[in-house]
């Protein structure tokens, strides 16, 4: 299903994802301005978000539209919707970025390193040899929960700081930005993706 | 569904992981020897299994019944099956093991790092804590990866070396052992687990 038509805001924890539609603040800490889309599918319980800080080309989210931390929150019916999801969007990343394998990976709960508390699961598309330079196939775990492939620290910083939400985290003990690291791409950069992938999408197979 | 009156062999890649019930010498190089049941869980398109050489207490391993090396090779009802008895078997590993978190990973296809050429789903349950002797939280990824986590090396150098499918699996490119590592547990130790788990497993809500 293609977001046309769609008007619900879709957050990935406490970050709103789609674009604002309301011209009242909103309650909590806005990731994207106005008319930004980082979404670029969704099922009736399900969506598949780009990433400011991709650790590999085509690296996406997929996420259940129910803000819950943990996989156990989920129903059968979110738990069958997302990983039918992770399948068909493994299919087409691993297709629009030339990949060969997908590594996914859930860090569900905080005692596994998630640090945005709402299910998601990673895809990475990879090839032969593609992280070579960075020690081998299995580098990706030590990018994807490093600090390039917090995305935690990537959402707050670029949310403006300490608001509340922040501090709540802090205080909940999940991990929050507080120094240099890489710089995220441009909205603009993402919100391009996004849109690509949605045409792609479009012509998915269901299964 | 437990396994009471379960005949039909199941095999994770080329190994038998269910007992051994013909007289005649299976086609294929065994891994468990005759009466030893690796298997603990089984539902009619998926099976759960212990692990020779967890990396974790708890750490085990999901499968679709049916041999096949990607996700995308999967038919949407085996998908489903498959993350459902992931969440399931997900939630009594966290239980019984005393753990608040869970870590999910798929290594889908060789160039992501998979070693058995056959879907399977390892789910690590985790505490707070747990592997700060190790460099902290994400050390289970270096873990996981590196050679103590190798299921496909453990499983061959199990079976006794380079027979013919271990051959194929190296003119492929899969992972295969040639030298030193962690010696795997005893047999009599994974049967013992496998059998607690599978009375865990009976109490165990469906959803």
């Amino acid at each position: 299903m293609a977001l046309k038509g769609a008007t619900a805001p879709i957050y990935f924890g406490s970050f709103l994802v789609t674009p604002q539609v309301s011209t009242t603040p909103p309650p909590i800490p806005n990731f994207l301005p106005p008319n930004k889309n980082q979404v670029f599918y969704k099922t009736p319980l399900s969506f598949a978000l780009v990433n400011l800080k991709p650790i590999l080309p085509g690296h996406v989210l997929i996420s259940p539209l129910r803000v819950v931390p943990r996989l156990s929150d989920l129903t059968p019916s979110e738990t069958s919707d997302l990983f039918l999801t992770v399948r068909r969007v493994g299919r087409m990343v691993e297709r629009v970025y030339g990949a060969a394998s997908l590594n996914i990976a859930i860090q569900d709960g905080v005692h596994a390193g998630q640090s945005v508390p709402h299910v998601h699961a990673h895809i990475l598309p990879r090839k032969a040899k593609d992280l070579d330079h960075r020690g081998g196939t299995d580098a990706v775990y030590d990018m994807l929960n490093g600090k390039e492939g917090d995305i935690g620290r990537a959402l707050l910083r670029d949310s403006g700081g300490a608001t509340e939400e922040t501090r709540r985290k802090r205080s909940e003990g999940f991990p929050v930005p507080d120094d240099e690291e890489r710089k995220p791409r441009g909205e603009e950069e993402m919100v391009v993706e996004a849109e690509m992938l949605r045409g792609e999408m479009e012509g998915e197979p269901i299964d």
